[in-house]
């Protein structure tokens, strides 16, 4: 795989990425490098990644709980704290090795302590390797809000390891899945009949659809880092796939991030299907493909009218009017479409209806 | 006075800055506006203020605690729960009416709400109009230390109003002075002479030299924001100021930022004789006029003990070595100067016998 360029980072996969990894680290000569991890990738990860440093480096392991809840400004007070107390400075480091929690708010952690010290990103997710770790978004959940709290500031660089995938169950794998058909959805149509003709997602075969990804991501943030209008099209599918995944949070009910958006999907096609010009051939291929891989859940009208209540508060939303990207077609999308209450209340009926 | 340019930021005086701050309100066209206010200032300063602008605008305003024990996580969390609260969104932005903790946390509660929103500076104290609001410097406190997270990030505009400095105390005004008396000492000696030269500072007849320290400070800035390298002159004073204003933190008693940078300013000078080529000419004229302004108070040694300690903190510490910039002469400045800690305990000797 080619090294992908960013703004201001590097994506870089496997053995080529390690090497590139160390060098930058004997480069910058840190005064001290730490590497964040949670449970599980202290165990499933960390001593690879460590053996394949540590002969060189000395470094100090940061962990912290793994999962969305912990992903919150009380975990960054612990982490500046540790930062602090281990004897951090300006010139440290830190590695986040872990999936999109890890990448989001280690990078906020990274981004904000002394007023911003180096760092990198190694996701262990396959959620985490297509879209988290790339293109400088870090952040905490704040309140029942989706990475509220943030900044827009990149990794000096990204490796990416697919071996690691190995370490995951089937949901997790699917829950990255979901954000790779959405970067065919919007931007690939031949990418996105390439991975709707898909049987299984087999992590044996998936490195070069993982780079697809990468770059169709890579495209839009070198267009516009910081959202200004571009890249609001990777929130396809995320409008809503938030709010539902932020009524799951407070719910305590486990909903992968994947798994909302894969609904979220489903919904902002119908809406798609209703104000612009998908047609509805598109809306069933879209429906199908994405209930073949997501098995349907129930959501009623109670967690609908909280779901609604919560997209007031969406970073996308300006002036109360709740704004979508949505398709005209596959890989043809519409930025800054504004909908109406009573269709996004269609748009569940038409999910919940679905066999 | 002319509109002083930094990097993505404009410094405007008075009625024209006034004038310019409404006219880029109504050119952004902002959702929701903010006005960020102490008790002191929306007392002193929010009538007049909104007074000229709010026929124009409708604006929420948003009221914190005053002073520096305030400038924590949880004053930003409030704040981020308030904007939430009120409707804010990526369109709307904040303005900071007030001092350096007004300033400096109002910059980082907005560069870090929903990955940041605009914000403005609106300085109220002598030591933010000169110091605090100009540079891009946000942050907040933790634990012990003073500034330890934060970002750089500049506001759009800065609107400095000499007429607030009449609601201020002389210990308000003088730790303003501090930081002009910086000024002059590391980068023009003539403005150190003339500073020096005061009976008196009068409020009255400050403008200009207000307008001249924006102009020695901004001209660094701009060579360096992030403070990789020539911007750390700034930090002449700072590294044991800011530890002295630390334990004073700690302790509960009341030390102003500027009393603080005082005493900082004369044990790094008597460090700049001792290890740099300071003449003990300068050194004793450097101490005459801080003296004269800042009446000397006592450092025991349990305090020396702990202020040592705290400089393990420091952000400009890197690998455990107490890094300084110290002078040569007036106005002529070096950075990275590495000191023993037994000189550090010299130089509070020195401090603590002048009489």
């Amino acid at each position: 795989m080619d090294t992908i360029k960013s703004n201001n980072s590097l994506i870089v996969f496997g053995n080529k990425g390690l090497e590139l990894l160390k060098s930058l680290i004997l480069k910058n000569n840190y005064s001290k490098l730490f590497v964040l991890v949670d449970e599980n990738t202290k165990k499933n990860c960390l001593p690879f990644f460590l053996k394949q440093l540590k002969n060189s480096f000395k470094i100090n392991v940061l962990e912290i709980k793994s999962g969305e809840v912990n992903k919150n400004i009380e975990t960054c007070e612990y982490l500046w704290n540790e930062l602090s107390n281990q004897g951090a400075d300006r010139k440290s480091a830190l590695i986040n090795l872990g999936g999109g929690v890890i990448c989001d708010l280690g990078g906020f952690v990274a981004s904000t302590f002394k007023r911003g010290i180096s760092f990198y990103n190694v996701p262990t997710t396959l959620l985490s390797m297509v879209d988290a770790s790339v293109g400088g978004k870090t952040g905490i959940d704040f309140g029942l809000l989706k990475n509220q709290i943030g900044i827009f500031n990149e990794p000096k660089m990204v490796l990416i390891f697919s071996k690691w995938l190995k370490t995951l169950d089937k949901r997790q794998i699917l829950s990255g899945f979901a954000e790779m058909l959405k970067h065919g959805l919007i931007l690939d149509k031949i990418y996105w009949e390439k991975l709707s003709s898909l049987k299984t997602v087999d992590i044996n075969n998936i490195e070069k659809m993982i780079y697809n990804s990468v770059v169709l991501k890579n495209s839009i943030v070198l267009k516009d880092l910081k959202e200004r209008k571009i890249r609001k099209v990777l929130n396809f599918g995320h409008t809503l796939g938030h709010a539902v995944e932020s009524s799951y949070l407070s719910s305590k009910k486990e909903l992968l991030h994947g798994e909302a958006i894969a609904i979220g999907m489903i919904l902002e096609s119908f809406l798609s299907y209703k104000v612009l010009r998908l047609s509805y051939d598109d809306l069933i291929n879209i429906t199908k493909t994405i209930i073949y891989f997501f098995k349907k859940i129930k959501i009623d009208n109670s967690q609908i009218i909280e779901i609604i209540n919560l997209l007031k508060h969406d970073k996308k939303t300006v002036e109360g009017k709740v704004n979508f990207v949505l398709l005209n077609g596959i890989s043809n999308t519409e930025i800054d479409v504004l909908v109406d209450k009573s269709l996004i209340n269609d748009a569940f009926k038409y999910y919940n209806n679905l066999s």
